[in-house]
């Protein structure tokens, strides 16, 4: 893309309603702007980090055998009575009134409109197990929006329901969402740690928050330091076989939000050169909760000896909107964002120094073909801009690379790249970019860990 | 895709509430679920035809020079004060408040938001033409919504939006977006022809329907023959060059909708062996509307001469949802769907005769592998049922191509490929069956036209 045709409306300066840093950043770098309290356009660069994470989490979601689908955003009250939560769910539900008088709500959720998809079609244990899920927008009326999309009314979720016959499939079910939520965390170069947590207003039994550390994570978090390094489940994990020895050597490690910490517990669990006590912010969450649902809702099926069985359910929830900005608070430094590979809006950005001089245009516009047609995600910085305002808009947006070229090297035969994460700076003769920047980035863009 | 793993509630009865062939196979073939009047889940295999639209707009849209971004579903009332449409609007629009009585609106359109970005961040003629669209979902109240999602409350729909200094450009961006919309729905197996239209309450003086021809459409059109048969414009037509002489060729030959058609004119135009009066769903409408909003909402940038100018803008949408059942009211026979090749939910079909059965399941299995391998998007019918129902659920859910194979053929080491557009049947080794399928599916792609 030519930075000359895109639209990249960064900011100097800081705005003054942004507490966190990740919002901070977002709005400098034309990420985001807020159209009303709570409500966001994604510009393009930040729609195409969206995107990003949620091709991500589709792929994560499909190998474990999850089966993706669109609910609609609006929903009918009545769908929500059946199961109690219409009066239950207070202000945060966007309720809405049609021409007719009839009662909607902007979807906070979907644990009612899915089982009512299932009880429709699904009558057979033969049916069984299924995964449902859906990316789409949700809207909860917070009183007080903030921190940017960290915590917007209307944000992306994706959102998966499982349907067992039973608790011990459930529990398989839920394993199997534990084992894709590492890989998925950890292909956007996030380390994510699940930890024990309240189950809610979901209700249930069995519960995991998704926690990745950072300085100005919403709430305290207590675990054991081994988890920090610990090896993900590879791409050729068998999601048709046991995965209970992976989600037993994850969960048998001490890891508790302050909500469900026991410090007498975690003393004792966690030698205390281990002990990690941090602030942490969630990016997911995960529920087994039985037949909190099924059972009022009447969804049910045909067992193996004839009987209807009300079948056990679990769910499990991915905020995007919430994913880009706690990667933002993971991964920056004082010049701006430092995006992992596998989710930057683009992997490399070329610098053409002396836009408008037409050797350096010829030099620059004939490597941008040739790092394009090698299949990198490509920015060119094609402005006739001062070079100190290409570099820090370069270091702000957060691109992994920064490829130099300017008429002194093209005098020489060189380039210089420029690692964003590092700082690093090498140079190397102009035949041989191509190649050292797909070697560079190959490696990171993680679709084969 | 094992069919075994996957979820597709083919329904065998002819839902009663359908009045029209889209929406009863529709439903039929699993693809939608009507959740509340008007309020549709999209089911697996309809959610992935639907992606397939979404990728094809995407890519054309993005060749013409248009960048994505994403407009939130709620907007603020005050922004539509600003055009005067929030009182025009009538009850089409969703109106909500919120937690503390703010009045919102679940968007129908955006021209007043995408003006509002604009105007915050773009203020110099430097910066255009810019045209910058999205893809999401819409609400319109419509008092009896009907025939399926062609006519749904919640609906998805690209909408772009181009700024530009003045008519001159406006209108080059215009030819711009019309050649992007003859690539795109040729692309997709249609034939939209482009109608001088009504420009309604979007305003403005330049507008053209896109039209399929099909029994069922909603309204009379009137066109030349020759419109039917015309060659699109290559993809490596020069989007930056200039565009009129295309945009001439196809709007000198007479095309009009019922609305606009002046009779005594089109039979001048067109000689009587050329004339098509037919029926007509309208998949996608352009305007170019001058400045309608950016003088009221004062989307102004600094020209050439330093002097304020208020930016020429132009719409154009495409309804994704609608364009799904348009496709098959275009295409399909007695025993259901005939998916075009680029937007079948899978591209061929392998049918196992006899699931169960140790050889034929090895065969079958390794079939599979090698046609996924080769990059074929399959679906795999490995269910325990009898082969007459797998042939029926093939055939109705429309996948271009069955490949079927079971105890007999394996004998004889001959496979059986149906093509569901023609019901030819041609028998042919095993060894050859990937070959085979891959060379009848490739160009179908459309991916190179």
């Amino acid at each position: 893309m030519r930075l000359s045709r895109y639209f990249l409306p960064v900011l100097r300066d800081v705005p003054k309603e942004a507490e966190i840093v990740s919002h901070r950043l977002m709005l400098r770098a034309g990420m985001i702007r807020q159209q009303a309290s709570g409500l966001y356009s994604w510009l393009p660069l930040g729609y195409k980090v969206l995107m990003k994470v949620q091709r991500i989490i589709e792929e994560e979601q499909n190998r474990s055998g999850a089966i993706e689908l669109l609910m609609p955003t609006i929903q009918s009250a009545d769908l929500w009575r059946e199961s109690g939560r219409y009066d239950a769910y207070g202000k945060e539900m966007l309720r809405i009134e049609d021409r007719h008088e009839r009662e909607f709500l902007y979807g906070p959720t979907n644990e009612e409109m899915i089982t009512d998809i299932f009880r429709t079609y699904v009558k057979s244990y033969k049916d069984l197990p299924l995964n449902l899920y859906h990316i789409q927008w949700k809207f909860r009326d917070e009183v007080r929006p903030r921190f940017g999309t960290m915590r917007s009314r209307e944000f992306l979720m994706k959102d998966a329901y499982s349907f067992d016959l039973d608790k011990d499939s459930a529990v398989k079910a839920y394993e199997r969402m534990f084992v894709a939520y590492l890989r998925t965390y950890a292909r956007m170069g996030l380390t994510a740690i699940p930890m024990r947590a309240d189950t809610g207003p979901i209700g249930g039994d069995l519960s995991h928050e998704w926690i990745i550390l950072a300085e100005t994570g919403e709430s305290q978090v207590f675990c054991h330091r081994d988890l920090l390094e610990k090896p993900i489940p590879p791409k050729n994990v068998d999601f048709r076989g046991d995965l209970k020895p992976i989600f037993n050597d994850w969960t048998s490690l001490y890891a508790a939000t302050e909500e469900m910490v026991d410090h007498a517990e975690y003393e004792a669990a966690v030698p205390e050169d281990k002990r990690v006590s941090a602030r942490g912010i969630e990016v997911g969450h995960i529920f087994y909760f039985g037949t909190k649902y099924s059972e009022p809702m009447k969804a049910s099926v045909t067992g193996n000896d004839g009987k209807e069985t009300v079948v056990h359910m679990g769910s499990y929830g991915i905020g995007l909107t919430r994913v880009v900005p706690a990667i933002i608070e993971a991964s920056h430094d004082e010049n701006g964002i430092v995006w992992p590979v596998s989710v930057a809006p683009f992997e490399a950005v070329l610098i053409n120094l002396k836009a408008g001089d037409a050797d350096t245009d010829a030099a620059c516009d004939k490597l941008y073909g040739e790092l394009t047609a090698a299949g990198l995600d490509m920015l060119y910085d094609d402005r006739d801009q001062p070079a100190g305002s290409k570099f820090a808009t370069a270091d702000l947006v957060g691109i992994p690379y920064q490829i130099i070229l300017g008429p002194r090297g093209l005098k020489t035969g060189e380039v210089e790249i420029k690692h964003r994460k590092t700082g690093e700076r090498e140079t190397l003769p102009l035949a041989n970019v191509v190649e050292r920047v797909r070697s560079l980035i190959e490696p990171q863009r993680m679709n084969d860990i």
